[in-house]
């Protein structure tokens, strides 16, 4: 099954597109990538492909549709097991790995893009409130890594993909909202990670480029907030 | 590590915590139950094994702790794996698995708990939401598990644990909110299903007395529109 088709259906800013191009790539396992403005129109493959959520990524193998980011980048790992391994290989450290990302999914990024989306206050706060939640992950990286590159080591794994896939965005947030999030001083071990992490063969050519990344989030917020004024 | 000791932090009524309990009961893992009222309090050892969340269930095993019951259940498979399997073997079963155990956890629990903690229009919004979420949940029964008995075949599995924790509860809602979730009509394959899964050896033990749990669903009602009377 590992040798047929792969296609991802994706847009290029989307963190969680991002995820399943790391997997795959670090695989060595070559796929069609379908862009899908999302922004504009969704096409009939993306509606057949995830008709619960209609959303990127989809990961399509062999003809059969997997949707949700961690869980494809499951499906990459548990189908292509000869290659370099993502989830680690100890359970208690798999459950930690993700416990993390569920973390990010659902506490951390929702209060990240709550900078870029929200206004006055509700933004401060959101900044206060990614602020800890790096604090917290800065913790997490320093037990997991036990002085390592990476997550898991020396190489690239399941919660690297999970965390990473935000630092364009993460850099474009502190651009636009006037904040400082990862850096030297308050997640040190995170700033030098995201260096390594950036660099890595699996991931430099699918992380977007900030520059246009910080023209297509001017267009999302006027987007966002303009709608949200016509409410 | 796998003959190390084993406790399971949690509270009766929680569906969660019946997640955990199932897992260690397909693989016979004595394990000791803590058991954490944390509509009252909850006790330093929740709060240093949890401090992100502070919630149940919580799985202790050899002294380190795994939170979140998806989480657990994996752990449980993952380290006990000479038992009977929880996840599917096949890798597009498994995505399969955790993407409706994913949608069950975000999308339909909230609003199968709205109909008992929301009123009027909200609440019966809340019924219609849930009664759609478990019709897509029929469908996913009926592709799963190809006639037999449960949603991977003739033992429960990952998804049947998913879902089938929310059973006792369905059915206090269903008589609290005066509807019909899970029937003959509208569901029957689910219907067929849930018998089995109550009758399950390692499920029958720690599914929650219904009239005990109605009695403490009133009192939950109470306390949350209570609460919100007071805001």
């Amino acid at each position: 099954m590992a040798t047929e088709k792969v296609k991802v259906l994706g847009f290029w800013p989307s963190p969680f597109v991002m995820r399943a191009r790391i997997a795959l790539n670090m695989k060595s396992v070559e796929y069609e990538f379908q862009e899908e403005n999302v922004m504009v129109s969704k096409s009939d493959l993306l509606l057949k492909s995830n008709p619960v959520y209609k959303k990127i990524p989809v990961l399509i193998h062999a003809d059969r549709p997997v949707c949700e980011s961690l869980i494809i980048v499951q499906y990459v790992d548990e189908v292509w097991a000869s290659g370099p391994a993502i989830l680690p290989s100890d359970p208690y450290d798999r459950a930690t790995a993700r416990f993390w990302a569920t973390y990010i999914d659902d506490k951390w990024f929702p209060r990240l893009f709550a900078i870029l989306l929200s206004e006055g206050e509700e933004a401060k706060k959101a900044a206060e409130e990614s602020g800890e939640g790096l604090v917290l992950l800065e913790e997490a990286f320093t037990k997991c890594s036990k002085g390592q590159k990476f997550f898991g080591g020396e190489r690239i794994s399941y919660l690297d993909i999970a965390l990473g896939c935000f630092l364009a965005w993460t850099r474009v947030i502190e651009k636009m909202g006037n904040v400082s999030l990862i850096d030297e001083t308050k997640t040190p071990n995170l700033f030098k990670w995201a260096h390594h992490f950036c660099a890595d063969d699996a991931v430099k050519d699918v992380m977007p480029d900030t520059d246009k990344l910080y023209h297509f989030s001017k267009f999302l917020v006027s987007k966002v907030k303009g709608s949200a004024a016509q409410k």
